[in-house]
C-alpha cells in the first residue's frame, strides 16, 4: 500500500517530523511518499494560512495521486480535506477527522492540545463542523510565540505535559490529542507520563488511511462525492484542470 | 492480532456470517475467535432487546478478553459498547459506531439500511448519541416479516439494492450502511450494483478494531474510561464481579 | 394505585432510604411495593454498572410487573428505561427522567448535585440524551470516596449544601436536582436552606409514575414502543422471556 | 388544592371545553377556577395573537393568584408562561409544555395534531424552543377554514383522526397531541380508534399541575425565576404593578 | 425612509440616549420617529417585563406604522419582535438580532456585555433562540443595583470597559456587544479603548433597519409571517384590532 | 463608499450579471468595482470548485483592498470569505451568510432555490456551518444540465419559479433565497410571482456592505480576527504575502 503524505505547510522541518512519525506509525508492506506544499507558510494557525495551505495540497494531490492508495493532509485542521476527497478516486484522510474519530472510539470526551493562542479558534470551528462539539472537553494551548515550529516538542515539552494534565484533572478529559503537525511524534514520547489515552494526529491519520484502503471503498458515481460534473476552467495546473475542469477554457 | 468477535445474538446462523466476513475484512495474521451471546434473543431489533444484548456481550467479555487484543461487539448499535469499554484494558469496537465513523470519512452524508421497520427507532437513536444526526440523509428500511434471520440476504436482497438506490436518488445519501449482522457480507457482494460506496458493519469493526490495536492507546487510571471504583457486588459470574466489583458481598 | 419502585443496585440501605422518601411523596390510595436488584453492585456510577443494573431491573419487572400500575426505576441514570417502557404494557418512569421533566417546569436551567466525581460522565451524557444539555447550568459532585452508600446524606450532608450554594451563586442554576438514590429524602431537609428549589429524584419519580397513571394513556400498538415482534430467545427467566421473546428457543 | 386555569383566548365556548375536560382529569379534592382573557382574540395561532393572550393571561393571573395552588396556562404555545412563572410565586404550568414532557415520558417521538395550517410554525417553534426538536416526528394539521373554534371536533372529528393515523404510519409517531384547547377532550374520546398512546393537553397540563403542587418547590429567592428587581412601572393594572414593579411610577 | 424606533420602555432618560445614538447611525435623508412605551417598566430584564414591553410595543407600531417605512424594536432582547413582524407590512428589527447578525459577520464569536446580572438569563435564552448559541463566547454583566437607568454609563462606564476587556482576554470574544438600549451610544465612545470590534444595538437595529427598507423585500401573503386569518377579537385598541383581528366582536 | 465586488469564478457574463443587480442594489455615493477570478472554474458548484475560488479570490482583494471601504465575494457559499475577513482590515461580506441573515430577519424559516443538483450538498453545509439548519425550510435545485451558464435565467425562469412555488406550498417557506451569482437580478424581475419575500444574495451582500461599512467597527487587534502573527512564507503574490506572512522566505 503507498500513501502519499501531503505536509500543507512550507516547513520542511516539520515535513522531517511528520515522516518519523508515520514511518514509526504504518504497518509492513506500506509505503510513504513525503511531500511539502510548494508554497504557503511556515504552518498553519488561522483560516487565511488553511486556505491557502488547502490550495497548495489540492495541487500537489491532483499531481501525485495516480501513484498512490491513499492520501494524508498531515496539518491539524484538515485543510483542503473535502476538496480533495470531492475530486480524487482513492480515499483523503486528515489528521483532525481521523483523530477525532480515533478518539470518539476510546470513549467518552476528548481535549485538544494546541501549539498557539490563536490556533485554538480554528480548531474549535473544526471540530464544531465535524458535530463533535458535544464531545470537546477542552482546548489549550501554548501562550508564547514560537521560535522553532520544528522545535516546538523540545522547547515547550514540559508545558504541553502541564496543559495534558490540566485537561484531565480540570476538563474532564477521557482522551487527549496532541494536535499539529509540529507536535508529531510526541504522544510516543511522552503517552506514560499521562494519565488517559494520548492521540497523535500524524499516527491517527496513517493509522486511518491504511483502513480505508483496507476496506477499500468504491469511488462513488453518484452523490456529492461523485466526480465533479464537467466545466470550463483557466488558469489551473494542467493536473488540476485534468481533475477538476477537464474542459480548460483557451 | 487477536480479535473476539463478539455476537450479542443467540443465532449461530448470524455467528456464521460474521465470521465469514470477518475472515475476508481482516489483514494477515490477525486470528478471530467468535462468540455467540449465552443467552438473549435470536436478533436485536429492540432496546430491550439491545440491553439484554448488551448484558450478554458483558458477561462474554468479561469471561474471554485476557486471550484478546480487541473485542468486536457484531451487532448493529452496539449493545453494551460503552460498558465494555469503560471496564476492559483493551480497545473495544462496535458494528454501529465504526461505520458511522467509516461514513464520515468517506465524506458528506449516509444512509443507513435497515432489516426491519421497528428497528429504524433505536437506530436513529443511536445515531443522535454518537452526535451525527445532522450526517444521516436517511434510514430505510425492508418491511416484511423476516423468515429466517440467517437468509436475509438471499430472500430480500433485490429488495435491499431497491431500498439503496432509492436512499441515493431520493435522500441524497453520498455513501450506505447495510446495517445489521444479518447483513455481514453483503455490500462485498452488491457493492459494484451501486454507485456510492457501501459499508459492511462487520468490515468497518474488524478494521476499526485492527486500528485502534496498531494505535495501541494506553487504558486510561483518570477519567471516566479508568477501571470503575471498588465497590461490592453480587450475583455476578466471577469473571464480571472480577471487573466491575472487586470485592464480591457474600 | 400500585407503584412498584425497583431499585437497581443490590444496596438493602438505599432501597430503605428510596421507601421512606416514597411514602413521604405518595398521595393517599398509592401503595408502594419496593424491590432490590437481585444481582448487581452497591451503587451505580459507571456505564457497566449501568448496563448490569438495568438488567437486573428488567427481570424484576418482567417479574412482578402484572401487579402493579406502574413502575419506578429508582436509580440516577435511568439504568433499563427504555428496555421497560418498550416491553411493558404499564408507565415506567425513571429518576432521572422525571427529575428534568419537572426541573424544566420550574423554569431556566438546572444544576445536578452528585455523589461521586465518576458518576458526573454518565450523568451529563443521559442529560444530553434527552436533548436538555442546553438547560444543564452544571453537575457539582463531592470529591471523596464514599465511606458507606446508605449513609451520605449524613456523611456529607454539608458539602452537599455548599455544592449546590456553588451552583446557584457561581453556575446560575434556577432550580437544583439532588442526583442519585442514595440522596433520597435530603431535598425535603435541606430545601429551605437554599435559596432556588430542590428536588429530590424519588419524589419527582414517584410523583410523575402517578401522573402518569392518573393520564392512563393507551398501550401502543404501533409504533418503537408496541410490544416487539415475535422471535425465538434463550436463557431468559420465565417473565422475560415470555415478555421479549414469546417463543423460547429449546 | 386550588388551580386556576386561565384560556389565554376570549372564546367562552372554548373555556367550556377546556372546563369540561379538566373536570375529567382532576383528582378529588382538586378545585378547578376558569378564566377567560379579558381581551384578545377568538383562538391563537399566531405570534402576534400569543403575545396579545400571553399579556391577558398575565394579567388574569396577577389579579387572582393569591386564591390558587398552582395555574394553568390553557393554549397551545403557552402564551405568557415564562413570564408568569417568573414572577408568581406559585406553579405555573402549560399546555405545550406539559403535553410535550408526558409525551417524553411515553417513550420515542411524538407527533402533533394542529387545528390550523397557520398555527404550525408558532408550534414548531415552541417545541424547539424546549430543545425537543429532536423528538418531533411531524406537525400535522387541518387545512380548512375554521367554521366555529367551539366545534372544531365536531366538524373535523375525522379529519382529525385521519391525519394522526397518517402521523403513527408515515411519520414514525410513538404518541400523538392532539394539541390546542378547542381540542380538549378529544382524545378521551378517539384515544381507543388510534394505536399509540393521545394525549389531550388539558389533561396533561392539570395533571402536571397538581404534581408541581404536590412536590411543592420552593419558591426561589436567587436565579433567574427569583421575584424581579424593583423598579418604577407605569399604565399597569395595580395587580400587576404590585408583581413586577413594586414602585408604580406617577 | 422613515424609521419608527419604539423603547418599549417607560423611561424618556434611554429613549433620548436611543434618540441620540440613532440620528449619529443613520443615513442622510432617514427620518426618525422616537416613540415611548406607554405603559411599562422602567427597563427590561426579566421574562415578565419583556412581554410587557412587547404589547406596549406592538400596540404603538399598530397605531403609528402607516407613517413609517420600518421599526425598530429598540430594547436588547427584542420585546414583541416576531409579532410585529407577523402582522404589519413593513419590515421590523429588533436590536438584538440585528446586533447579533452584524457580529456574525465580523467574524468567530461574539461576547455580550450587559446592565445587570438578572438580564443574563433572559439573553442566553434569545441567543439560543437565533440558533447562535455556538457563537456565544460569554456574557458578562454588572453586578451591583442600577442607580439610575439612564446614566449607567457615566456611573459604571470603568466597570463595563474592564468586563469587556475580561471577555475578549478570558472568553475568546472577537467582537463585542454592549447589549442593552440603556448603553445606547458607549460603544462610539470606547471602542478605541477595546482591541475588537465594539457594537452598538441601536446602532445594528437602525443600520439594518436600513438595509431592510433598500431591499424592500416583499410583504408575504403566504407562509407564516402573511397577515394572520381574520378572527373575531374583543378590547384591543382599535388599531390592533384592524391588524389582529378585523372582525372586533362586540 | 468604495465596494471591490469579486466574482470567485472565471465567467466574465457572470461577472456582468452581478454587476448589473449589484449597480442597481447599491445607494448612491456608492462605486462598484468589479473583478474575476485570474484562474478557477466557470462557476463553483462543488468543495474543490470553492477551494480554487477562494484562492483566486484571496489574491485578488490582495491586490486591491486598499482602494476599497468594503468586499463583497459575489458566489454563493461564499469561497474564502472567513480566510478574508482574518486577513484584511476592511468589512468583508459574502452573498450566502448575507443572504442567510436577510432572510433570518424576515422572519421564519427560509428555503434556498439552487442551479443544479450537485450544489445542494454544499450549499447545506455552509447553512450548518452558520448555526442556521434549523431555519432552513428546503433546498430546491434545477435537475437539467446547464447549457450556459451566464444565461440560465432565461433558460430555466420558469423551472425557477416553480421550484420557488414548492417551496412555499410543500415547504413551508417563509422567505426565498434565489441562490447563486448567475441568479443575480432573478428575484427583482419575478418576486411579484411569488407570494413570499424572495432575496438576491447580490442585492444582500452589496446592501450587507454597505451596512457593515456604515457601522464602521474597528479592525481587532486581539481575537482570532486579528492580523495574524508574523511568520515565513514562500511562494505567494507578493500582496498576499505582505497579509499572511510578512516576512517572505527564500
Amino acid at each position: 500500500m503507498k500513501l502519499l503524505v501531503i505536509n500543507p505547510n512550507i516547513s520542511q522541518d516539520v515535513t522531517r517530523l511528520i515522516g518519523t512519525e508515520a514511518s514509526r506509525s504504518i504497518r509492513p508492506g506500506t509505503e510513504l511518499t513525503l511531500a511539502t506544499a510548494p508554497f504557503g507558510v511556515a504552518y498553519i494557525e488561522t483560516r487565511a494560512e488553511a486556505l491557502i495551505g488547502g490550495y497548495a495540497t489540492l495541487q500537489v494531490a491532483a499531481e501525485q495521486y495516480r501513484q498512490h492508495d491513499a492520501i494524508v493532509v498531515a496539518a491539524f485542521g484538515d485543510p483542503g480535506l473535502a476538496a480533495l476527497r470531492e475530486v480524487l478516486p482513492i480515499p483523503v484522510v486528515g489528521m483532525t477527522e481521523a483523530a477525532l474519530v480515533s478518539a470518539c472510539m476510546q470513549g467518552g470526551r476528548f481535549s485538544v492540545i494546541a501549539i498557539s493562542q490563536r490556533i485554538q479558534a480554528w480548531y474549535r470551528e473544526c471540530i464544531a463542523e465535524h458535530g463533535l462539539a458535544g464531545r470537546l472537553a477542552s482546548i489549550r494551548a501554548l501562550d508564547e510565540p514560537l521560535q522553532h515550529i520544528g522545535r516546538v516538542q523540545e522547547n515547550q515539552g514540559d508545558r504541553l505535559i502541564e496543559l495534558s494534565r490540566q485537561a484531565v484533572e480540570h476538563d474532564g478529559a477521557d482522551t487527549l490529542i496532541l494536535a499539529g503537525a509540529p507536535l508529531a511524534g510526541l504522544a510516543r514520547d511522552v503517552g506514560h507520563r499521562l494519565s488517559v489515552p494520548v492521540l497523535d494526529g500524524v499516527t491517527c491519520a496513517v493509522t486511518q488511511a491504511q483502513a480505508m484502503v483496507d476496506m477499500s471503498p468504491a469511488t462513488p458515481s453518484a452523490g456529492s462525492y461523485a466526480p465533479p460534473p464537467t466545466k470550463g476552467c483557466h488558469g489551473l495546473t494542467p493536473a488540476l484542470a485534468e481533475l477538476v475542469g477537464r474542459q480548460p477554457v483557451a
